[in-house]
This record gives structure tokens, sequence and C-alpha cells, in this order.
């Protein structure tokens, strides 16, 4: 058995995971929590190392229970382990244990989240212009969703992100995702711009096979990463 | 001028004024915020002792920023001034510096919003049976909200709370608030179960004259609180 990590071994670990991550997965909460942690033990067996738990219609109490679901299939795990972040709601990842919440325009400042989950967990934030990633990175932010790069059939953007945008996002000193109809196809032409991180949804979750999916998008950026 | 409350006294200062709380008035956050301002300044200064903002459709960052104008309205209000608590989001509660959270049967639990919140602000809860009472009790709630006591226009309820619940909440050791319904002739009739706190939406909101309804509340429940 691999020895246990020490108390700050562990309280890095959430930000040395997202180091190494290259693929964010969303998922929603589902009607069923069943179903929600086949989902999950499905994408955490297909070596998805980030998933993002975004569903805005859960009531509280069950979207808590599904990350606390979430936690418990990536605690089974073997290092490693897979991280687990809450979309919007920093009293969920908070109450949860989660490793940290992600944050749109419209959500609660960085500040205000830093406050609630510590020093420790992560903080992700969406950011649409350079100005919007520029403050997400002076506020401690320590990563950043940019875009939407593609079109998308999860959300109706009215603009893409223009890719001078993106290119600078690349160059800010913290990990950078790629959102927005990302397809493993898309890949070469975000590393052209610097980017080598990608967050998709219904790519992988509403695929025929979600699993087979993910493994497509982690086989592509490696196949990306071993020809930089 | 008074003296500055010590430390250990602002830290007291919630659950004291709870105490002496008799109204609580829920508010929701309006589409403008000059317009939440003048109605909170107005409740305010009608000695609504307890507001508590409850709002599920604003951005949660709009959301923080009424909760912030309604602590900066209470703060230049002389002492006792008016609690604000905020209904659901623990986090924003938190962000804000509120004095505490409210949370309903499918909000987060109050063990979690505790940890959280802390141990001085605090806490209310929603019981519709006195197993929701007690459990609520037992987890630590500073306050319930029981009912819904009356038919109502705020919200459509199914079934209203029998009288046996609501007496045999007004016996726990913590402060009740009949909640569904209210209007100033229904007082006695709570008062005769034990019940002499009360919370109101739309009867103060949505009055010709919030402020002047609010007052004929407060007038109300002195009056009985005098006969009893």
């Amino acid at each position: 058995m691999p020895s246990q990590p020490t108390t700050a071994e562990r309280s890095r670990e959430p930000r040395s995971l997202l180091a190494a991550a290259r693929l964010c997965v969303l998922v929603d909460g589902g009607a069923d929590a069943r179903d929600f942690e086949d989902r999950v033990a499905g994408l955490v067996s297909a070596g998805v190392p980030l998933l993002q738990i975004r569903d805005k219609n859960l009531p509280d109490r069950v979207l808590l229970g599904r990350v606390r679901q979430a936690l418990a299939v990536v605690q089974r795990q073997p290092t490693p382990r897979t991280l687990v972040i809450v979309n919007d709601r920093v009293d969920v990842a908070a109450a949860a244990g989660a490793d940290g919440a992600h944050l749109g325009a419209s959500d609660l400042p960085v500040t205000a989240a830093r406050a609630i989950l510590g020093p420790d967990r992560l903080i992700g934030c969406t950011a649409h212009d350079l100005a919007e990633a520029d403050a997400a990175n002076a506020a401690g932010a320590d990563y950043l969703g940019v875009g939407p790069c593609f079109p998308s059939t999860t959300k109706a953007f009215a603009v893409q992100a223009d890719r001078e945008f993106l290119a600078a996002a690349a160059r800010l000193p913290l990990p950078v995702f790629a959102i927005g109809g990302i397809v493993p196809q898309r890949l070469p032409e975000l590393a052209a711009l610097g980017i080598d991180r990608i967050a998709v949804a219904a790519a992988v979750t509403k695929a025929a096979d979600p699993e087979a999916a993910a493994r497509a998008f982690i086989d592509a950026i490696g196949t990306v990463q071993r020809r930089a």
C-alpha cells in the first residue's frame, strides 16, 4: 500500500492535481442518484482528471448529495484521483468538502469565495475577455475557463471568444481551459494558440458512450502533447 | 454618543437582537437597486427587527450586492438595529457578512451551514411538522419558521400546518415565527397557541404602503403582548 500523505501534502493536493489536469468534464446532477454515480464512476474510470458538477435545477440538498457521491467515488480511486469542483455554489462546495468551486461573471466574486473555501481549495473562473481573465488572475483564481471557443450545443452563445483573447489568456500564469464546442479535432487549433487544456460538457456527457468519448479526448490531448 | 460594543458584545449581538424580534419581513431583491434600498430603509424606519432577503431569481452577484445594501442601511441605524438574514444562500450570507441564513427543507442542512457561518451568526429553519422542528432544534438552529398557518398569496400551499404542531413548536426552546397568510387580526389566534412571533411577506411588501403595513403589524404585536 502507498504511504498516507502528510497533512501538508494533502493540503497541496488539489493544486498539484490541477497542474496535471488537461481535461475538465462538466456533468449535471441528473434526475437519479444511482445513474449519476454510475456516470461519475465511468468518467473517473476513463481517467478524467477534473469533474465540474454543474446543475442549476436540483434542490440544494440534493446537489450536496450528488457532490458527496462524486467525492466518495473519487476517494476510492488510486492516485492520482479525479478533482471534483462545484459550479456556482460555494456553500455546497464547502459543505461537501469538494476540491473547489467554479464561478461565472454573475456568481460570487473570487475574494468572497476564497474567504469561504480557504486557501487550499480551488477556485476556477470563467472569462470571456482579457479584462475578465486578468481580474480573475489578480483576485487569486486557480484556473480559468475561456471561451466560448466554438459553436456549442450546451449553451447558445451570441459571440465566440476571439483568437487574440485566447492566445493572451494562454500566456497568463495559471492553467487555462478552453470551453465551448470543443471536439478532439479542434485540439491542434487550440494548441496553436497555446491552450493545452479543455473543458467539455455535451461532447462527453451526451455521447452514446460517455466513457469512450472521454477516453477519445484524453487520447487526443496526449497526441497533441507528444507533437508539441 | 453611545460607547462602542466590545468584541464579545458584538459577537452576541445577532442572538440578543433575535431574542427581542417579534416580526420578520421577507423581501425580494427586486429589479432595481435604488428601489430595493428605499424599500429596506422604509421597513427599517418602521422598526422591523428582522429582514429576510429571499430572491431565487437574481444572479448571485446581484443578490450579494442587495444584501450588502441592506446591511449598509441597518448599520446606519441607532441600536437596536434590524437583523438581515439571507434565504437559502449560505455563501451569499457569509460573503456579505449578513446576520445569518434561513434554510428550508431542501436547502443545505443546518450543520453544513453552521460550518460555513460559524457559531455567532443565525441559522433559521422552516419546519412544516414537529419532526422537522425537533430536527432543526437538535441540529442547532437559532429560530424556526413554522407554517403555513393560513392561506397565503405568496405561495400556494397544499396543506396548512395543523394547530397541534404549531402549539408544540411554540414550546420548543427557541424563537418560533409563524408564517403563511398572517394578517394583524390573526395574532390573537396565534397567541392562543403560544406563538408570539410572525413572519410576513406580501402582507407588508405588496401593501400600498409597506411601511404603514409593517407598523400595523408591530402595533398589533404590541397590543397582543400587553394583553398576555
